[in-house]
């Protein structure tokens, strides 16, 4: 069997002790750095095997520092394991250093809960079809690889210095390789696009995040995704993005916000 | 100098070693439960004092166990103490037994980064004016005394029956004695209001909050708040609940999320 190239950079070994090795790999990173998602998603994967619960159902990550290519440990503890949930935190460390610190609740949703009320008050995003667009690659991070996130055309047109003036960004999500998309994949998928600010007169750079929250909201059917990030609010030096990810058949399977800070023309390389 | 309700209800006393000595009042309670955003708001005061900062910038806590009045303490760890930031867990215990576990980022907003870009997409909601409106007193929750929440009246009849048909709620908020809002009461504001979804053809009863994060954007200037709660997606058992709240100048001040359980018929005593 493939193993396919999210599942490589995902996979933990567990020292028996709440302890899981892993590693940080290459070619999921922007200038180096690690790309916010994939950290909460390898973490998340100690997580989730310590408290023997199949799926993130909400997680949060607090961002300390960046994290470059190399061998990671990540320390877990079952807060409390229930009947339905599970608890957990997660401290991602390399020689020691914390990158990220995660708490979340873990839990099974292969089995939907078909009988309770169900209210959509939003659609999914229009997007032209999956076929129909290209790949985005503006050649600039090496994440783009290993992704297919293709943007609709109205919001794709940065990357040439032309702005929408909103900011929005809406796009299908697959895995280059074609890996199926699960809930564990779904923590990697709020953070793959690039930030939705980009279409507004602002400077690009890094952006650092500091928060990251995503909800799970359902196990998604086989195909690529609809996703659609928006910031509402700028101000005090902060923002907010906040993703919706759909499914093929139109099923809403993730929601997600993050707290970033406000670009500022000279990067720094720590965000903190 | 009068010491206010909530000053009291968030009293705490460190023994020098990350532990605080506390107490859940009674009279922030539903039903004997203390609510969500007050036990939240007890946390991280002593998160704050742990990390010497003056302010919560967004902060997340994980429901456990529902809290009766009683002795408390929050166990606190500085995970990291950077420059503009820090990052702090909590774990409020009683007896032995925990309820909820808290990770937040705090940091100093008292000085507002005017120089930035900005941007808001939205409006604060259209209210009444506070004098013009009465103060909601359902009777069915002690927390109401120590509050002096002002719904829309468009949103307010679901106490008689009459629900709206949209999970929006709309209101002021303000506490009973007085007391400015500063960036800790947020965290109590954010929880503060009945669930958006009583105002929907859904069974009331006992709301099972998983998770609820709260970004505090800047420092409320005097004066009651405009808040704004809202349900977009009830689905597969769960539904979240994302507010707003700006000051009496029109600014925001802070975002909220919420992950909760779709209320039961049968409500039974215990979240998880």
């Amino acid at each position: 069997m493939q193993t396919s190239e999210f599942d490589r950079a995902t996979a933990v070994e567990p020292d028996g002790s709440g302890r899981y090795l892993g590693r940080v790999l290459p070619g999921w990173d922007i200038s180096g750095n690690a790309n916010g998602g994939y950290l909460l998603a390898l973490a998340s994967q100690a997580m989730r095997t310590e408290a023997g619960r199949a799926h993130p159902v909400t997680v949060t990550a607090h961002y300390l520092t960046p994290a470059p290519e190399g061998p990671a440990e990540v320390l877990t503890e079952v807060v409390k394991a229930g009947r339905r949930f599970a608890t957990v935190t997660g401290s991602l460390r390399q020689d020691g250093v914390e990158r990220i610190r995660v708490m979340g609740t873990f839990g099974d949703l292969s089995e939907p809960d078909e009988g309770g009320p169900e209210l959509i008050r939003a659609a999914h995003p229009e997007l032209p079809d999956f076929d129909q667009l290209s790949t985005r690659r503006a050649g600039l991070v090496a994440i783009e690889d290993r992704l297919d996130v293709r943007l609709h055309p109205d919001d794709a047109r940065f990357d040439d210095g032309i702005k929408s003036g909103a900011p929005v960004l809406r796009g299908w999500f697959a895995f280059a390789d074609g890996r199926p998309i699960d809930p564990l994949a779904l923590l990697l998928v709020c953070d793959a696009f690039p930030p939705a600010v980009f279409n507004i007169d602002i400077t690009p750079g890094w952006v650092p995040t500091i928060e990251l929250t995503v909800h799970v909201r359902r196990v998604p059917v086989p195909g690529p995704l609809r996703c659609r990030f928006e910031t509402r609010f700028i101000t005090n030096g902060c923002f907010e993005e906040d993703g919706e990810v759909w499914d093929s058949a139109g099923r809403l399977v993730a929601q997600s916000r993050q707290l970033a800070l406000t670009p500022k023309p000279a990067a720094s390389s720590s965000p903190r």
